[in-house]
């Protein structure tokens, strides 16, 4: 079934404790979209300036991403994001951010993708979040990101957009932030009376939880001494897990399940990498593979 | 088959965000043999003063820990540690340390415990735990713990004490601390490379690792709400892992994996209240009922 993305396609500047990289591909919806391409086509919606190569462009079509959303301004700049990792690779301190032509971003879906059956509302304003679901024509199912800076900022439109998507999707700190609570089970289960139907909270290297009304559990992160680079692991596992959901065309909690599987080996490649550098060389042949000794690492 | 705890029995006063106990029973071998007990008898060597209540003896006695092994010392005071929790529940701050008769601990092996195929060397100075493990005769699997103090100023003891053992248990902390390296995979290969054939990294709140030469696997903690007092979780994981190796008599893979997934649920019973009080309301069949949701949990 169709699945559409809306959020950040960007240029990201990295450092790690031993690498650095600069304006290499990124974005959210940039590693949604690849990484829910191995199980299903996708529909891009995002903002670039007239900076941004052709041959990106071209590397999102070779996947089946359509992006006939992917609107060029002419004579604006791509948004920039220039971060450092800290030797433990899960804290990052941001260097530098240019919003560029994603600050004016007001995304305007084209009339095509306007009947999508899964939406993801990558991380992005919630009042932005909710004037694509006002654009949008009875989706079956609408997963939403968010993070700290509309937690604190646009706490009361987050709180309408809670009450209007299927299943959030966020990390450990800002699970916490939002309920205050330390206790990452409660935080889970409050975050369920906020609206959203089911509640996937990321825990980077240590996994992701999931949280409905009658189901709670964790899934492990799949073990890797790989992490070249993080960036990006976020959106690539809420696309896995997304492109498996669209893929199988419903999202039952057996189903779920294994879309948080996928997801969660999907963002195991990302960080072997920079930007969609690892993801260029598997295919969905080595995610079976991997989703195999994985089931088997689960099993006793 | 036989199975020998030397460590720790103490008095702690704990307080976290919410409770506070005072001098309640603690220490790293009563955890461990009390969790062992739900498996297999336990054999228990210690040290405590004349303050220690013969009702604590009676306790550990009622649970088939054989206690010839606890040297009462007349007119000395039993182990004391101060803790505080921080909100998160994970880390701590030590208020106060009364090592007492415990400073001058050295083990003395009763004839009786001698010949024990199953020994855990809790943690304590490896000078120590080698001074146990040349008092045994012929033990099938000897696992040993150990902290930061040893790795900074014992460390050649206890790389001479890794050489001796099969299995190593550790937090993450201190699995970074040992091998300067902030991947735990990374690390848990490079702690193989000491000695150990196989090796537990401990992660709390996000469950526990395995290493073996031929095996990588991490199983996550049991999601519990009820987080009342994190002290003794790692000695009961050890103890619930221990005691069920010990009631099979092997350690095969299977057998280990088996284990990591009862200490891991004895020890999420041990958090949801003070000392050993949770643990005293729950029985076997507890622990298996726990271990059939925990598989559902990780099937997919």
């Amino acid at each position: 079934m169709s699945l559409l993305v809306v959020g950040s396609v960007a240029f990201d500047s990295i450092q790690t404790p031993t690498q650095s990289r600069e304006r290499i591909l990124g974005g959210s919806a940039t590693h949604f979209s690849y990484s829910a391409s191995f199980f299903a086509p996708v529909r891009l919606v995002g903002v670039v300036g007239d900076d941004f190569p052709d041959e990106y462009v071209q590397l999102l079509r070779s996947r089946n991403i359509d992006t006939a959303g992917l609107h060029v301004v002419q004579g604006g700049k791509t948004f920039f994001w220039k971060g450092k990792y800290e030797p433990n690779m899960n804290d990052r301190e941001t260097l530098e951010v240019q919003l560029n032509v994603f600050g004016d971003f007001r995304p305007k879906l084209p009339e095509s993708f306007r009947r999508s059956e899964f939406l993801f509302l990558a991380n992005g304003s919630p009042v932005t979040q909710l004037s694509v679901l006002e654009q949008t024509l009875g989706p079956r199912l609408v997963v939403a990101d968010t993070m700290d800076l509309w937690i604190r900022e646009q706490h009361a439109e987050l709180m309408k957009l809670f009450k209007r998507i299927d299943g959030l999707v966020m990390n450990d700190s800002e699970a916490k932030l939002l309920t205050d609570d330390e206790n990452l089970v409660a935080a889970g289960h409050k975050i369920l009376k906020l609206g959203p139907r089911f509640v996937v909270i990321k825990k980077g290297e240590h996994g992701a939880m999931f949280f409905s009304e009658h189901e709670t559990y964790v899934l492990p992160a799949f073990p890797t001494q790989r992490v070249v680079d993080p960036t990006g692991a976020g959106d690539s596992f809420a696309g896995g897990m997304m492109g498996y959901l669209a893929s199988q065309g419903n999202f039952e909690p057996k189903t779920l399940k294994e879309a948080m599987a996928y997801g969660i080996l999907v963002a195991s490649y990302t960080v072997e990498d920079f930007s969609l550098d690892r993801l260029q060389s598997i295919s969905r042949s080595d995610l079976d593979l991997r989703l195999g000794q994985y089931r088997k690492m689960l099993s006793f």
